[in-house]
């Protein structure tokens, strides 16, 4: 789907204006032109990027296929911008995959491009058409207007990882599970994974607030500033989330060895306790003490009292011995 | 609550000066003000920043927000400062709590504002009405007093934090305990947490330090050389305590092995001791020394004796061996 | 085996020429030269780099040797660069294995040499005969699509290995085996070594793309900026393998330990029940009970069903007190 | 106390000049002077160095606190730097203490400063009274002596530190106690706290050796690039030290894990030979084989040899099987 | 030992040619000399570098002691070298020991130093006598040779290095065993030192290479460019190394542990195996079955049978379910 939207310095919009009278506004120098496309098979794609704007072969290349690496290229008329934006409604099975979007920025248009779905693009356009002062003076107020929003839906993507995170360590110090291990695990991915989105993400916003767009006039510079900003502290947000699982994970070894310590002592002092006065039983089980021999001496009452009283002392003063001295 | 002060070249204060005469002060070139903003609606707060001070609405939106990462905008007349500090006496469950102090500052005034608390500020303007010569040449040297007391706030933070956990690590060696991982992995987290405040604020002084900013005059660089310098110091305190909370972990594993270590010791010793001689006693205690098959030469008191000795002296000697051989 | 193709500004292709027009070609302005040396003894490629071509010394000495580390070498009519390709179609064993390819480049010539094997090489060789459209307008072209393709080539590996490392994991969860160590550690190892091709083969692109090189024209940048973006994509997965396996080894470790622990509680609960009754069976087995000494109270019914209630209940509430307590 | 010493340019050595003398003397361009303040109070210790010297209130503020972080900082006429010594013959627990010596150096003075003792400059004193041509042409050269000599210092103690953590070590393999689990970490704390003070120490010298000072002469810097050197292998050193200490402490748990393998295997071969014969001696100690039931066949002589023989040949044949194949 | 060896543009050598001739070659322009000295005392040393060169004081002493790190000197004239080269075909305790060669180097003379022995030098002192033609123009080209050779042998030392740590780690595998810790421990040790030596000697290189000295002409920085090129291939090898030690440290834990888990298994079976049938044998041979009370319908055929068939069965059946259930 290829949408239009045409507006003038005084902020009236037309939408969806027919290919022709797009070109001139593209050519007149007060009309400014947001062309988004998604969800739009890759030739007629090709064909508005190529024939009404003229970009560059290895551009649209880029933009149609998926890139991975958000980056910045000047092509001196206009910049080309690959990013990504993340869905922070998705369940926890997605919330680490983020989808591209193709950004063409010059001073007088703005193109976003994405494969499938309208994520992040869809609010700002209704935005901008309940309220046309969000436009700003130039289409690169559009392009702050969606990252900024971008930039909201990383970080509570990131916080709602936290919370999970919380939530896992906390069931890892209660009662570890191997199913935990598995989730730990995927989550260390899914956090690499987005870190490597977010670093050249945050440099390209980095290269936009630095000036090293001639295209970029000074007074939007402080606004590309403020989404680094964001993407700088996500970025420190992911790295601490990273060291959280590692963290997770020398815990849950620890939690377990801790567990298996006080089972064997469970087991040794059960041990302990009883295999003393087993040997005693079996010892005056023997046949020594039948008639046939006749060792009546050694089963008498004394001797049964006697041992009677063994069994039942040397336990609790072994008991006593344990949790007074071993602790 | 908004309070201002405003002072002239002769350190005399005059406190809470009607709007109408702020404005007069701040026209006028040998009038100096601050006005200090706290636990005020964002309404009001807003339009003191606003419409006495014109500051950029970015910077305002900036300042009556949380912002979080501290950092330094240069607005040519004015300097925008987000700062963190942080309460040294709060209980161990805050203590790594910072909060936002926002600061505009130019030669002639100073703007502190603080959602919630006047935390770290409420010393300084008590401090300076009690002795007007602190108030020094310019406000900025007011900022140096706010941050000096800051610094020493976060460095008084982290020498508590230091202590607890070296009690901890103690009591690791002592009786590693469950809880104490919990422990050890909140104070791992909020560590990490107050590192992302301390090293961008770092950077904040080391830009004033550098001479980023024409505002500040070269004789007030020393100062905030010595505020960075604070910081510095702050941050290899908060790197090394982090360290100190990885190596616990890694010793509470070895201290929980090492006791499971010594508790299966225990077991086998006991085992080994037993085992052998309640065996000896089921023999004996056979059907086939009864009076039926009458193997009587089997329970002569010759045997006995012998299997008595063998009963003594068996463990016995293997508690030798055990404790001389593989101790 | 040494190949040759000359085309001209048509782009009609003669192949194999002799050596005499092999020179005219190199001398003439509007014609362009691959020679393209493999699977060939060392002496008459020698022959070729040097007399033809006119190479110093040492860079044909690189490139009749293996030199491992990729480069490239600015020797001011010509660059030589040493690059490593993969097969990605090899076996599990050799998935590791890169191959050196050494090219050397100017404005109206090219040259590849591979000691064994023509990997990567070929496939050009046969699209360009096919289609000669995509000889480009110089042979600096036909190293972009050498190493397009070589950089697919290694991202198909990368893959293939992220595929085997995330079934490994699985494996890890479900049975930890010892061998599953030695594979996780071969891995780590492999990838180690493939981050140490990877690496300076990125950065030679790296400063391709900067425009380091007076001979690279202005347009060809953006090619090469191409495949530095693949390399520095492939980089960072290698990255991420390399921490998926440390991850797989701590795992490995933690479900073996819990392993451990469940096997633990097994033997605790199972000594727990028996050794109790086990006691008291040996009690009654005492020979105090017998005719000899007629303790005949002991033995009566009454107490033999108390006993055998006995024997049945303490393990039942054990148990109960177990799997509810201790859990 | 404060000591002086005054030289001319022949060497010839005034010590212990009055105050008048003195600041004659630093007015003078051909006498260089030597203040070494030590265990003094804070009190006359300002009064010189603010009336004698005239140093920047902020510098001497500086020297009479303790700053903990060595720097160096360009004053104009004169450097002031704070460095930090060390005791090598100071017993394990202070073995990381390091002190504060605060140096002011111009090319006609030099005024050293320690709070308490006068560690690493009593040699220096000493030597340049004993052979004055030590004192070389400018004071500078003093304060190589000492650094130098403080270098030195330095890696004897991490010489020293190094011999205990390998006995430390050796011990470890041995015969692993918790308490070396103590030690291990006091170490590295030490090591930390040690390489804080090494790194930005390293970094002073570095600045006085690459120039960053106009009041240094060119020929000085060889000398302080010697001082970096040391300091840069101590680093190093350091680091090393460090991850030794981690490898121990991962060692210690490798070898507390062996031992309990070990243990456990001991009891599980005691626990696999005795249960199945004890199982065997209760099997026949059953009342089914007595005169009540009859059950002759099972008490015969030849059931009794039958299992005589199972009884020592299943424990020998489970220990030629234990030791053949588990190992 | 002081060798010596003076040629001329024709590259006709003359050996060990008295100091005044030697005095003579070195003011002349088109004569070359090589100065060798090793296992010499320190007194001659110093008298041949002070009176025939006349070094800066500093550097002689730099030379005569050992220096430990490598580094570069720029004295104008001439450089001065430390260089640290190896022994490939010393014994494992040696593996990674390094000795000093000092080196003086100008456009026409070469001074190298070793305290003990001539490790590197020697080799190439005989080459050059067998072949002048290695000479080259200048004596840097020996430097060359002599460092070429000396990185070989750095990196014969790795691979051998490499082969025993992959033959320690099959062990670990098969057969972990408390001496291979000790012997990975000091392998990290080795390299940790190794690499210190490697790091600051491919720097050495790289300055060479990079054109920092004006004395080196432009066409010698290829060769240094190629020895640098063969360090960093080594310092990634040592690298490499040190985390493969790593590895194998937390692999050996890993197969210690499962081990241990194994062997719990064992245990854990056989305990379960025999408990249960241990305690009916003890139940049918308590007292009460006997004649005195006379219950005997406990103890006839039918309840033997019954128990018998328990005995067998019980043991069998969780056989079956702990190999089906469990594994």
């Amino acid at each position: 789907m290829i949408e239009n939207m045409v507006w003038g310095p005084e902020q009236e919009i037309y939408l969806n204006v027919p290919l022709g009278d797009l070109k001139t506004a593209l050519a007149a120098e007060d009309r400014f032109v947001w062309v988004n496309i998604h969800d739009e098979p890759v030739e007629s794609s090709r064909e508005m990027l190529m024939d009404v704007f003229n970009f560059h072969p290895l551009a649209i290349e880029d933009a149609l296929e998926e890139t991975h690496v958000p980056r910045i290229d000047d092509w001196g008329a206009y910049l080309y911008l690959v990013l990504r934006i993340i869905n922070p409604n998705q369940d926890f099975d997605e919330a680490f995959t983020t989808r591209e979007l193709d950004v063409f920025i010059s001073n007088n248009y703005i193109v976003t491009h994405q494969e499938k779905g309208n994520l992040g693009v869809e609010k700002i356009w209704q935005l901008v058409l309940r309220n046309p002062q969000h436009l700003g003076s130039t289409p690169i107020h559009l392009l702050y207007l969606i990252m900024d929003n971008g930039a909201d839906d990383f970080i509570l993507s990131a916080e709602k990882i936290d919370l999970i995170l919380n939530d896992l360590e906390d069931q890892v110090f209660k009662r570890p599970e191997p199913e935990m291990l598995e989730l730990i695990s995927n989550m260390k991915q899914g956090l690499m994974g987005l870190r490597q989105v977010v670093a050249p993400q945050r440099e390209v916003f980095n290269k936009m607030a630095r000036g090293d767009y001639l295209m970029l006039e000074q007074a939007s510079r402080v606004y590309f500033r403020d989404i680094y900003d964001h993407f700088h502290r996500l970025y420190e947000l992911i790295d601490n989330l990273r060291d959280l699982t590692s963290n997770t994970l020398e815990i849950y070894l620890s939690v377990v060895n801790n567990k298996m310590s006080n089972v064997m002592k469970t087991l040794t002092i059960i041990t302990t306790l009883f295999m003393p006065i087993t040997f005693l039983t079996g010892f005056f089980g023997m046949n020594f003490f039948q008639p046939v021999m006749g060792a009546t001496t050694w089963t008498g009452f004394t001797v049964f009292y006697v041992i009677l009283g063994i069994m039942i002392l040397l336990p609790v003063g072994m008991l006593i011995f344990i949790f007074a001295g071993v602790g």
